[in-house]
């Protein structure tokens, strides 16, 4: 009997491209910037800018929208054009659109997985923009329940396995970020399965002290993941 | 034996007034918007925008702030100044912190129900917005699950009935909008009890032919669910 009855899955960055996608609109917003001079790096302005703002608006795109229009007008201390300002909610709006884009082995291994357990995805975000994604990838059928919550943290684990009568050791997640889905998931007695991710958003490393030590697996890309289970159920 | 295992409430508008802080913030912006010459409306063009905006972006604050900044520009033909596209976003985010008012007798209410049923709350709208909001509402503790949802049809309320294993005929909804709130809720066998609200979203209402004739109660004013509810049980 498999030790495990539910593996969980982030989604941006761990099943699909999401960071690409950010890291292209900040290089648009870059050029647009590029004609005004300013002793200041509109990289790290929007960084800071999107840091204060987490707490008021929340993560995903629209928030980053927001971010990046206060950015520009900061940064060009009040000389940007209006058309500019257009321009960039239409960067915003062209991240709503992008194709989903898996990353290799997704497809094979979340299909193989459904067959023997049951998957949710556990993630972050704009609610609309993440259940669009989700349904844009055409994997979606293998997932049984979607939560999209507004912070991975202890509480939040708890209170999502509470909801689906989920013992915590019997519950693996999936994932590329340490702060959200392993750290949180390892303290709650949870297994925890970090993917690192190629590009990773500043604002979600964690310090080195808070690093867990054990309780949670690394493997380098999903494909490797039924076979560290298979290991596990011994 | 009472005859419905969970209450459900909508929360703008049916907990807490909401309508008339966008109400409030669309004066802010006919205000800021009056210098300038056109031959529209504001508001008309606003309700145009959000319609328009509601399948890419959602719906919370941070859509309708980022329709407002959209509609000022449209409107002024570009001529907006960015310091007021500034005041714009802080005209959302005044939204955000805005401070939580109940109805009259929601408290007395949502805490006697509490006693007897499972409470949840069924709302739309920015993730951590709605959160944020229920958690300075004071009543919070009352509600066992909260489920903040990217629209409200037959689906969704399926889907949610589903995941807690709720017979929809031992479930009830209450809510101000008879698009989200009652029809759905009719259509899939739950009970509807509709609290009509003084101030609606227009991009909220329902067609005449598609109001249901059966299946839903009405009443004035919350305090009036438990004598409802009472009478129900027989």
């Amino acid at each position: 009997m498999p030790l495990f009855d539910v593996i969980a899955f982030d989604a941006d960055d761990t099943l699909w491209h999401n960071e690409s996608v950010y890291s292209a609109t900040k290089k648009k917003l870059i050029d647009l910037l590029s004609s005004y001079e300013s002793e200041h790096d509109v990289e790290q302005e929007l960084d800071k800018r999107e840091g204060k703002n987490l707490s008021v608006y929340g993560y995903g795109v629209k928030s980053f929208t927001l971010s990046m229009i206060e950015t520009a007008i900061d940064y060009t201390n009040g000389k940007i054009r209006v058309d500019e300002i257009q321009q960039i909610i239409g960067f915003g709006k062209e991240m709503l659109f992008t194709e989903v884009q898996l990353f290799e082995n997704v497809k094979e291994t979340v299909s193989k997985l459904a067959e023997s357990y049951t998957l949710m995805i556990i993630t972050k975000g704009d609610l609309l923009d993440q259940e669009k994604k989700l349904s844009r990838s055409g994997i979606d059928k293998h997932f049984e329940c979607v939560e999209i919550i507004s912070e991975k943290d202890e509480e939040a684990y708890r209170k999502i396995l509470l909801k689906y009568h989920i013992q915590p050791e019997r519950f693996i997640m999936v994932g590329n970020s340490l702060r959200s889905d392993i750290l949180p998931v390892v303290k709650i007695g949870g297994i925890a399965v970090y993917i690192p991710a190629k590009i990773n958003w500043v604002l979600d490393a964690v310090k080195d002290e808070q690093w867990p030590l054990d309780g949670h697996y690394e493997i380098e890309h999903i494909g490797q993941l039924p076979a560290l289970i298979e290991n596990l159920n011994g």
